[in-house]
């Protein structure tokens, strides 16, 4: 550890704890406004406190800030270029660095997979992203079209992790009222052996197309659950290469037309997190919805990008919110917000928002490569609403611990089925259960009786629209990534690697070898104590 | 807000700041154990670390936890007199209050919905309550066995949220390998109307049972559902006393013989989330794999309940694990946990367990009705591995926030298909995965490349058994629970009521009100303004 501690205890102050608006908001931390207070939350507050784009309302007035605030927090961001560097991530500058450092030096170019609209990026590495990612739209529709013709599938088996597999599955399960009569999409991630066996149970082979995804053709987990896939395809005399699809880099080992009969093309630029409106949702989101409903998600992704280079917060959702998560995580010291959508259909999206924000933001170097003096990632995480309610807002409202909340809501539901019920429908019951969780986090229950007793004066903000389209969940995706990728601008840490989990990596092959090497029956020649210890306690079993 | 805030500042000490133990605790924590120190996490204390029971190994040798920190919860423990609690909730006198105050004043009994085995508690209480829930069980075979007879139904509808769907839904998924063939399963909880009209787009009426849920039989989700399940079946000409059953309370309004074939009984000794033993998860579960395969998990969570009375740590599972989140959570300062199986079948296992913590700890007076001046209820959060590693687990190895991690593991798999590839079998990946984290976590690595560097130093435990079956399930589910108990006995709170959700219901009537009012065409008389303003945004959608 010598190394990292000497480094910690000299370095210079990074420039975001250096910078004189986080200063200034230190001093206006001590003392922020009681949304608990009478007169604070007024009903003006809620109708004032509103930004707007693509369709989203984004309403703070139960957010601990005021005018002072976010003021300061608009100059910190500025101060910290978030627009420059929001304009050099678009373009297709290198973003993805350490300063002196070993470390990526990749772009990080996913907003280039839906640059197809209105005023596209003229930057040259952006327009020749957008080009390469154009091509393999049409390749894929050509594709579509093709097994359209021959009606030769009906099933899809998607083999992915990671962010293979998080974000094409949470859209997948947001969009499933437009499934295609007859289409059945099926999932598989984990190397655990019952994950693959459970999904198979339930398919017809012979009707099914197998997508395997991995960027760099390597992964453990998708081999390993591509192989059992291969195997159950031969064990029915069905040939694989009629069946098996996959969406790699170039040059992989999983590009291999011999192997696949179509192979999609991902690239260095977009990290797996980012990956959703590549080819790695879009394969599966064509196949199950048509692709007019992929197109249309990313329209929406691509407004919503435009919108990140509006100096006016109210029209700029994904800067505000980014504002926002840093006042209530560097300033207010609340380490988690919960994601909370009133919308069954997003049942898990959080599940693909704590890898775009974790795995993005989770880190502790800047992009000098000098270790952070102040708190990084948020731990995210969250479950559907009215849902929630009945489980953990107990804590929400009655623990020690403040929790800030981004609900997201909409006015109409998806299937347009609904009843009334003493008075309302659903949707409205729906809706005002989200109004008034938010309006009871803020406002409390100043009683007398303690075990009644909550404190009121917890942050949240809603997210609102009209009605979860393929548009609307394309903005809302564009949200959360540009959301993420502001606060690492504003922190100036780099969100587009993932460093960390190499190490597990390591160990886990380390592991690995050993069952092998009994399995072949030879000694393992790098011995390696630890593993072996657990090793010995499943024996014992 | 007054009157709390002058209680806070003027009131004792609570017994748990107050302890001895406690002192010397917070002197311990100052300089805990550094697992990532050579020759700390060595192979002997990776084998020497370990609690048994029940089939379960706790391996806790990756806690920062030495023999005089552990020697001194367990005193903490005695002092807040867990054992003498645990047994006064398992032969039900009144746990769930809280002195000078209007709280339930309740028993805490839902261990007597599976006191069917070895030595049931003598306690008068505990066996009434034993019996009356074995009567449950009675009606339960009886009417399994009549409807086996008919061979009338398929499938099943549940309907219930919160205690009455996430520990039902949890433990389904967990066994859905034992799944009778031909029978179908499906779950409606939320009020959002997609989630009921897309479980209705698979259901075959005529041959489904719908199974509504709620304690109080006045669960505005819960009602409104089952009234647009019956409006399905009118719909149809199907009437929905042939297809409904219940389970609630005596003398609820779901308790009628006009509305439902069949009731089953649950009482105010059992709490929603605590429930999943009772019919609540007696009913789904043995119509979909059988009764014997829910008296399994029964007498696995029986078993473990026993074990709550050993005063050996070592064989005190349930104990010991609180002992650690005491100790990471108040001592530490943890403010999180992440529950991680590396078992795709837990994978709604988690969201069932936080609502179990959560809402049960999620607490701010002790039982003598004082704010407490310590954190109680830590966040719990989590998703199952290996599919983590490839999301959040970077924050975990390089964010700036410590979380401590529960891992569970099975030597098998629950299929047992499985394929050798690269020389190992699925399963092994899968345990190698396991091990490897909890050492990288630990062990960290040790680089002058600060952007591979990783501190280590992060604890973790691990729950290891043979297989997950409905025996070791049902134990797990006892483990949590009584974990759970513990912390709370620990913390002098009551981990039995949830008066922190009441105030959300009541805002949420309120906006109900208003919608209702509105189309009725009516005027609302109580008028709620910040309500109304939230409303006015939805216009202008």
């Amino acid at each position: 550890m010598a190394p990292a501690v000497k480094e910690k205890s000299e370095h210079k102050i990074s420039s975001f704890q250096g910078n004189k608006y986080s200063k200034e908001l230190k001093l206006l931390a001590l003392n922020p406004i009681d949304l608990s207070k009478p007169g604070v939350l007024t009903p003006e507050r809620i109708a004032n406190c509103c930004a707007e784009a693509c369709g989203y309302s984004l309403l703070y007035g139960t957010e601990k800030i005021n005018d002072d605030v976010l003021s300061n927090l608009k100059s910190l961001a500025e101060e910290q270029r978030v627009f420059q560097k929001m304009e050099q991530m678009q373009d297709g500058e290198v973003v993805n660095f350490i300063e002196h450092t070993s470390s990526e030096n990749r772009k990080a170019l996913h907003t280039a997979t839906r640059d197809f609209f209105d005023s596209p990026r003229s930057a040259k590495n952006a327009k020749e992203a957008a080009s390469e990612a154009l091509k393999e739209i049409n390749k894929l529709k050509t594709f579509l079209a093709n097994i359209e013709k021959e009606n030769s599938f009906d099933e899809m088996v998607m083999i992915g992790i990671g962010g293979s597999d998080l974000g094409p599955r949470a859209h997948y399960y947001a969009l499933e009222y437009l499934l295609k009569p007859g289409r059945k999409i099926h999932f598989i991630s984990n190397v655990d052996p019952d994950d693959a066996a459970s999904v198979f149970k339930h398919v017809n082979l012979k009707r099914t197309l197998v997508v395997v995804i991995s960027k760099s053709g390597t992964t453990l987990e998708t081999e390993t659950n591509e192989e059992i896939a291969r195997a159950k395809f031969e064990a029915e005399n069905l040939n694989p290469h009629s069946h098996f699809i996959s969406i790699t880099m170039p040059n992989t080992p999983m590009d291999n037309k011999h192997r696949y009969r179509e192979t999609f093309y991902v690239w260095d630029w977009i990290g797996g997190r980012y990956s959703t409106t590549s080819m790695v949702g879009g394969v599966v989101l064509s196949f199950a919805f048509g692709f007019d409903v992929f197109w249309e998600l990313l329209r929406g992704a691509h407004d919503m990008d435009k919108t990140c280079f509006q100096q006016d917060l109210f029209t700029n959702l994904p800067l505000l919110a980014a504002l926002i998560e840093v006042w209530n995580h560097n300033f207010l010291h609340y380490p988690t917000t919960a994601i909370i959508p009133y919308s069954q259909p997003l049942h898990r999206f959080p599940a693909h928002l704590q890898q775009v924000g974790m795995e993005s933001n989770g880190k502790m170097i800047d992009k000098k490569g000098v270790l952070t003096d102040f708190e990084t990632g948020a731990i995210w995480w969250g479950e559907p609403g009215t849902n929630g309610q009945h489980s953990f807002f107990q804590l929400l409202h009655q623990g020690t611990s403040v929790i800030p909340v981004c609900f997201i809501g909409y006015k109409e539901s998806q299937l347009g089925e609904d009843l009334l019920v003493q008075g309302t429908f659903s949707q409205e019951k729906l809706l005002a259960n989200m109004f008034a969780q938010s309006l009871g986090l803020a406002l409390g229950n100043q009683t007398d009786n303690l075990n009644k007793f909550t404190p009121g004066n917890r942050p949240s903000h809603i997210l609102l629209a009209n009605r979860l389209t393929p548009y609307s969940l394309g903005a809302l995706l564009s949200f959360w990534e540009n959301k993420v990728d502001f606060i690492g601008f504003i922190w100036d840490i780099n969100s587009f690697d993932q460093e960390g989990v190499q190490l597990g990596k390591v160990l886990a092959n380390k592991i690995i070898n050993q069952l092998a090497c009994k399995h072949q029956g030879t000694q393992d020649k790098a011995s390696y104590p630890l593993g072996e210890a657990y090793l010995k306690h499943l024996d014992r079993l």
